[in-house]
């Protein structure tokens, strides 16, 4: 019994210690774990990855690099080190991406937030291949345009890797972020072969706060089965995060936090019938089915 | 001065009175109101529609129809009913449209709830027709995917339009609902001459419900100039509602939350430089700012 094509987000239980983390990804099984910078941040890179191979977990993300619209030549150079730094910490913890949040407009100027998340982006290129690590721009929930990033869509995210034209700009796929999307099938199947990162988190009402009001899987509206059958049918071949920002469930024992992350992943594969989509999902599927059995 | 190319929906100052409403839009200079069907519920649509032609002014919206996925054809029925009361009510006024807010889906099934937004719009189409009042498809926030709408993006919408192919079904633009998304100037390019309705609300943080926490013109994020004036360049030839729903101004004398509307208005046409839209666009704008001055 395991969970090891899934991962377990820090960000699921921010308040558990960097090795309770380790513990609790362990005990459930689960492949790997996703890291917040702050998640390591007293460990430091080097000693979290040796902790981590140790527990043979792989990192599939480091979260997050980002922040490109700033106001200032300055506050741009400044953001650049950091994400650098971020390069810097993805390499040593050998992570699969480094998820970017690219960042909101300053004041209105939507369009000149776009324009510096592109420069900002290929600025980095460089210094992800030469760490081998991917940059995975996030596509973030419209809601969040005004205060995460200006990105808002799979598709916005995928014309702006057209237009980058690198094996090192990937995308991180959240179900949170893009459920809502009737061309979201299209555009998944768009971004084959472009997905370094899948993170799950469910739709739940009210909303309380942009950022820290997601549900455990299952909880909510999204049809997160479907999600994944959709990104494994488009050929993604990596683990699958559980990435819950919930104030509700930082306030309970992370031990708590995790189990119903765990659970809340069995139940997702096993409540499904017959994939329909291709024999990718399909293995992926049944490969997590037999593993929750 | 006056605000003639503008119009103060009812939904901006709801806790005023169908009389106190229509004192408020002369005084400042409305050229319309949109109406929530609430407000004349006590009056009757045929009285509305007097009182309304005495004070000189046009009725721009009717909100709302729509709600149409339901869980069983008694309650699709029921909804039908309610439907055609509404288009009943708009061909009263004289209404330049019904809005549809489209209704969310039933449980997780999204494509199964567009399915049934298409087919019950198709269905009201030749009531649409004899009541001489068009259709129009309000796409809303994504974040009110589970409440509100399955319908979530203008392109979406657009694609609707495409398959239902009639002069009687059209759009309701409205920037709270559209601002993040960067196919915007393309699909309000698709949409010209498919546009009954544009509604300005401002963007503003932090998002307390997902309903009702809107700002007026010029509080929040949104470049609302730049959305009127592409909306304007598309040919939309109508007036441009003023929907404010914010828990925050319901909360002040409907005559303070009047007046802020009409400011911002007013603030909006004449902080813009020259026109950068074609010339249809410079033409509203100009008139607006002769009009504001």
């Amino acid at each position: 019994m395991g969970l090891s094509l899934c991962s377990l987000n820090s960000a699921t239980i921010k308040h558990a210690s960097f090795s309770d983390l380790i513990a609790l990804a362990v005990h459930h099984g689960f492949g790997g774990v996703g890291l917040w910078r702050d998640s390591y941040a007293a460990t430091g890179a080097a000693s979290a990855a040796r902790l981590l191979a140790k527990a043979g977990l792989r990192v599939t993300s480091v979260c997050r690099g980002g922040a490109f619209p700033q106001p200032s030549a300055e506050a741009r150079a400044a953001v650049r080190e950091d994400n650098l730094r971020a390069l810097d910490e993805a390499h040593a913890l050998g992570a699969d991406c480094l998820v970017l949040v690219c960042g909101p407009a300053i004041g209105r100027d939507l369009e000149g937030a776009r324009r510096q998340i592109e420069d900002g982006i290929a600025d980095l290129i460089p210094r992800a291949a030469s760490a081998g690590v991917p940059l995975a721009v996030e596509p973030m929930h419209p809601m969040m345009a005004a205060d995460r990033s200006a990105v808002t869509s799979l598709a916005e995210a995928n014309d702006l890797l057209d237009r980058l034209d690198s094996e090192w700009v990937s995308l991180c796929l959240d179900s949170y972020h893009l459920w809502w999307d009737a061309a979201l099938p299209a555009e998944v199947a768009r971004a084959a072969g472009r997905v370094s990162s899948v993170q799950l988190a469910d739709w739940i009402l009210p909303i309380e706060g942009q950022l820290s009001s997601r549900g455990m899987p299952g909880e909510g509206t999204i049809d997160l089965a479907g999600f994944v059958e959709l990104v494994a049918g488009a050929g993604y071949p990596g683990l699958v995060e559980v990435e819950v920002l919930s104030d509700r469930w930082w306030s309970v024992p992370p031990a708590d936090a995790a189990r119903a992350a765990a659970d809340g992943l069995h139940a997702l594969s096993l409540h499904r019938g017959a994939p329909s989509a291709g024999p990718s999902a399909h293995a992926w599927l049944s490969a997590l089915a037999k593993e929750s059995s």
